[in-house]
């Protein structure tokens, strides 16, 4: 997958803060301190992990070097989104082995925290089967947001609203500030920016009545269990409306499979951006010979 | 604990970019269309998770309050680095409800990821027993060192070198550019500022025995298993040179107490900021009558 | 009206680059030279237009105050949205002599541009009485949307979609593109954000029917005179079918009437944002005797 | 015209805040949905405007394309400040469509304003016939003054003062101030910086004398109608004072060429660049056969 | 003297680059170890140099205290500007030793260079007698012009044109690309803005001769000895015109009272800004009886 | 010597400043006037200063010719750390002659200081005689600190720690706070970060004896005389513990021979940075034919 301009203008701004944060106002003092200026060297950035992984953050690594690596060339062997297994080479690297040594940690660092979200993802996507999409949420890692989001797309899942902006979820809080679950929609339709559709979170059968009845264009399922999932659709069925249901809470790999198959159009889990484990990549340096 | 200002700084940082990404240019429609402006609220931030957590990330949802809500009353409750119990209330909110829910996502992404890796850095501590100090590592989420680093503190684990200005570590390819462990160290000694010790990592019995002759302030013993840890550690106690050791590789909440039993100083593992699943905790938000 | 937070921050991002271009790196000499630190003035701030203005702008003419004049006192006697008639006062200003005055120009920019969108805003909202709803367009001053856009609330009509990324909104070329209106309908069903409602630009009955038939949620009927809308609204109200109509294309104050006539939902014009001349307000100081 | 550096470096900043308010976090979601990436097209932009207009802004518009459509070619037919009759085409632009349609309405919204502001600009200089040298103010839309400016002289006329810190302008406040004409312009020479020449502002003939006394460089006739405008210029002829009178207030596309024609060396009016409606201008765009 | 805001902005801005470069993204690690948080103290800031010193920078000493310390107390005894002799304390400080000592290295950077700068200016307009008023140049530390002209002022000079773009100044570049000195007054006078006055530098009689025909506002007197400048004041005198003129190169403590006693107008040097040693200012620091 | 890139980075920070002090938003107002666009120069950066000068700060005067002429070619004919006669030439300029005249005078002010720092730094050097390594402080101009240090280094001595994160240096303060010499290094080797040295500042024999039983890396020997000097050595030589003694205050160009020759292994002075002199570089133009 290719990122859109908005995920490689965040980048360069966690980019700001990385290199900051990494080479200080003083830089890579054992590098300096050990290596010939002229000392070259080869690398290799490879997926380790047993099983495979989705790899995601090629995009980033490439920047990492285009930034703190002038002179060194960075070679794509793989895609964002590209499944590759134990040994397989994501990218290749080649240039001067000051700089190589300079970049290595933050384009790891990208590139592991990414692919552990998209490999997460895509095993979430492979439990549901194919029976209801699957979704992310709002719970990322702060100024991270369009790269997690775009992990996720790598993975095989959908992204839900980006932020605030660009949807209307109507919550438990603004049902009991208007007054009940009608007349929070109501008020959205009447008071939202006219292009944004609404989605309203029901947490009980009559809520889900009440809502079925004000026509919003979605309807969250929150926190119920497999057997209210279910009574939950057979119910937006008999209603004959149009609408389209999503299930969240208790969301795990575990769960995921019985839940899609309940009838529902979407599951949302926060823990494919916020507990996804780091995958495993390295680069592998060779020094060129003197 | 106390963050320090270059916290703070950090926190700031991602701040801006956590508030564009949430809110966009546009902001919270949904709670824009549904709340009253002058509807108010009280929330209490509640850990959740069953077997307790270390909280830590207060600092920051203050923050992200003050910046966001700037009419809503942040009372802290606890102290970052405390362990909570499920059920235990964090901090407390009053004011505006539209500020309240506005603020609430940012301020929780904060809190769960730094819990979560506090959390998980404790169960290291406690697992090591006492018998070697835990480390983090520069294996960071890009623009989150500062913060994770003091998750870790509040964990109770002990922050290796910040990035790659304020300590020389001599890795494998150094010391092949510089001929060997010993130039390498020499290297170092001759070129790097004053003020920073030397670390150099080794793979061997060999390169120990090699270090030991260079006298660096520590070594790090890489991906050895217990047996050769103990190795090591038997071989530095007879060559009575006075050096730390570290040990690092495959360090897991299920090998740590045997890593940390075989006699080295420091046990370092990167899992503790690139791995942690987010802690589980949210914000009970009960609006005022009118 | 009360701005939101986007619009406040858009607004400390214009005024950035407002007093660097206005006082330069060495500030207004001409007061430092003639005016005593020590003299004091009041202003009062002043509609001045024969037919009476609606204000906007005064959030901005505070933050000018409070960022150039730290020591002036600005005192609100109207607010945003406000009609103000001929010689009403919108605001108070108090304190030294040289502050006000090297504020003034910047505030009374503000205030001229933005009650001039707000006033030409109402005169169209008059003309259309209440027949169709007044929308705004992307036809905005870059780097002034937020404020431009509130502007235009504060004269009545309603804002349209923000930017490209929170409607869907598909014109000719996008038509063009997919091959044909309710392929590009569909496509954008497929691969655009779930929360966001579909809009298409028609320029023929043909493409109208073409586009009912795919049943997007709003049409846009683009440069058609009065009779072909009219023509338009009677093809959809046979059609049974349940979609809101917009006309755009040609709409001026003499136009709008007859076109809000026709029956559709909303009107848009991007004269309301690139055409409004300023409204004329001043700043009258008085000094201190003293 | 060829901007200078200011202009260019003030563009920037005015696109950094265009970008985010038009893209947002998300990005031109209708292209991407409906558009393939590889569909290309090719697009002129043209004068639609029936009398014609002075283009300005293909700089800016030239710098949007380059910003926000990296892989699209940019060619201009016209430069900024040249005459196009209606139907003349100022740019071209080939390259990817997605690219084309996400960075059209930035580069419009640029050269619609600034065409505006030049072609209103050369209605007033035609009009003052080459009697007055018509002058722009500060009344500058906050943000936009060195490009405004830089219109303004696109247009035929010439460029005040730029900010408070390049010019000594003495208004009625500083007289007052400073206890009169005399006083304030002995106060101003003696305080202000060597390089800057002093311009002040008189209401009335008496205030002419005193200021004529004094020797400021340039007199501002403020507000007088044309029969006081030549009562000043008789009163200065006799003095036989070299000093260079400029009119302001009330200056209309109709009143300035008898004011102009009073002898006064300059006419300034605000309206130039704060009341000038968008020129026409559009882009027209051809897909490419696949 | 009070600094302008121009000046203070200045400031801050190197205040960010000072508190990056001496803080970095750790902080104090001396005094985070070795100082209890609670630790408080009560400093003086204190002239230490034999002669007596300018003071100068006392407004940047504050706003370090107000942005690294913001718990400590910082009171002034001193002007900006006031001369103070050995032992004389300049400002108090009282709060957290921690915060104290982490701010000031800084505080004293900028005090000791500002002030330097104001003493050695202070030097020269004694040594100028009041003959001829001195000026000081463009020849400032990049990113430091505002406050080292800030500093020349406190030293009792006077500013020449602050950059590039608020004065015109002739050089004999100019005047070789022009065609001769008076082409170029010419050019400057109908290409350059109104306000600007127009200096030109010569460097013989043949040239001053050409220019006191052009008329300029002044003239630079470059490198001419002593009997040459005398000579080019007798020559403008002779030829009754009526301008400015100012001696500069080579300027020294030693020759600048020879040179001001010429008859020029002013006298400028670069040296007062590029070559004043630091003057001699400490904090010394009591820590409070706990 | 190569600048690495943090000195780059810090460059181009400052750089943002010059620009925006020498510029301003209007620009090169004289050469704007007199030259046209297209003449074209050639010029040569020469030193100038009789007894020659070691070049430095032709990074940054490279950089300052790429962002503000970015038509004009530069040439290095000399390396940064290069010793130069006068007359040598260190780089050539050829290419606009406007766009070389609006960026001389800020990559003058670069070199002219840069160089400063380097020659003085040299003297040192030479009058040490190899006697002590010459050490930097942090005694910088605030925004300079990377700048200087590398000037330092480019006149031969070596740099002490960068900031306040990257060493660990004990002063009376934190000594008194902690209730010791010894008692505050045992604070800081168990609270400090591991990979940083210590270094302690005595002032006295008593002190030193109980600095040495604490075994800190370093001690500073501060405003020794040169017999105190000599006891200091003595006294650690007689203790055979290995530590390096750094002498401090009081160093200059007179006194630091007979310091160097005392046995100290370091002598630290802040006047290499903040009381060098200017050194004497010009850019002499000459215009091409036309």
């Amino acid at each position: 997958m290719t990122p859109t301009r908005a995920v490689l203008d965040a980048t360069e701004r966690l980019l700001d803060l990385a290199i900051d944060e990494d080479l200080g106002p003083v830089g890579d003092v054992t590098s300096a301190a050990t290596l010939d200026e002229k000392t070259r060297g080869e690398g290799t950035i490879v997926a380790k992990q047993k099983e495979g992984l989705v790899v995601c953050g090629l995009f980033a690594a490439e920047r990492t070097f285009a930034r703190l690596a002038p002179n060194v060339r960075f070679e794509r062997l793989a895609d964002d989104g590209d499944r590759l297994a134990k040994g397989k080479v994501a990218a290749k690297v080649a240039g001067p082995a000051r700089e190589i040594l300079g970049a290595e940690r933050i384009a790891l660092n990208f590139l592991q925290h990414l692919s552990g979200v998209a490999t997460l993802t895509a095993k979430f996507v492979d439990a549901a089967a194919g029976k209801a999409i699957v979704l992310d949420t709002r719970k990322t890692t702060p100024g991270w947001r369009a790269l997690e989001k775009f992990a996720v797309a790598c993975g095989g899942a959908k992204n839900h609203r980006f932020g605030l902006f660009d949807g209307i979820l109507i919550k438990d809080n603004h049902v009991e500030a208007a007054g009940g679950v009608k007349k929070a929609i109501e008020r959205a339709r009447r008071n939202a920016p006219n292009f944004l559709k609404i989605e309203v979170e029901v947490g009980s059968l009559e809520q889900l009545d009440e809502a079925l009845d004000a026509a919003p264009e979605m309807i969250l399922l929150d926190n119920f269990d497999v057997a209210g999932l279910k009574a939950c659709v057979a119910r937006v069925r008999k209603s004959g409306k149009k609408v389209l249901l999503e299930a969240s809470g208790g969301v795990t790999l575990a769960s995921i499979a019985e839940i899609a198959a309940t009838g529902v159009d979407f599951v949302s889990s926060g823990s494919l951006t916020h507990s996804a484990p780091a995958a495993d990549l390295s680069l592998e340096l060779e020094l060129a010979k003197k």
